[in-house]
């Protein structure tokens, strides 16, 4: 799901961010996440499910985690494959700047 | 409006689909795609202009697009980067398998 909230994460809106964050990145309970917001726990829970029904269904739609992984896998052969390639400095600082903008 | 066409169609109605497609695709007029579909022309324009706002929203927010192109140039890089290397044959199929995966 972490993963997800950082694919998608500018879909949300400020509030589905806010309650992901608090959640899953800072480990707040739902308990805590109501009492700052001066909610419901029930309707912090509510929100959670519904915005992580939506992160799964942009990933069905878009397989952005999916194919970042399948990725991740082709440029660690990519970066075995140009180890002692006489330009291998390049190659790498290359291979890096693909991943950055992954 | 191709490209954001290409990236973000998944996020769209079959009928913003069907729209989209037979005017930027296959180059069909407002009154032809009309005529196809029984409604008015104004509605089908209205449809369209629609469906680019939503897609430039899409690419504002997740910037697939961008990304790809910034892509590209790295992939063309690094393809010069690996065409003397002992094993190019294997490097330039890791490059192209990564393109695909875009």
């Amino acid at each position: 799901m972490n993963y997800l909230f950082d694919f998608y994460q500018s879909l949300l809106t400020s509030k589905q961010k806010s309650y992901m964050s608090l959640y899953y990145l800072d480990d707040l309970s739902l308990g805590e996440i109501a009492e700052e917001y001066e909610v419901s726990r029930q309707a912090v829970y509510d929100n959670i499910k519904r915005t992580e029904a939506m992160l799964e269904q942009y990933e069905e739609k878009l397989l952005l985690l999916k194919k970042f992984q399948e990725r991740k896998e082709i440029y660690e052969k990519l970066r075995a494959c140009v180890a002692y390639a006489e330009n291998s400095d390049e190659a790498v600082a290359l291979i890096e700047a693909l991943e950055k903008s992954d």
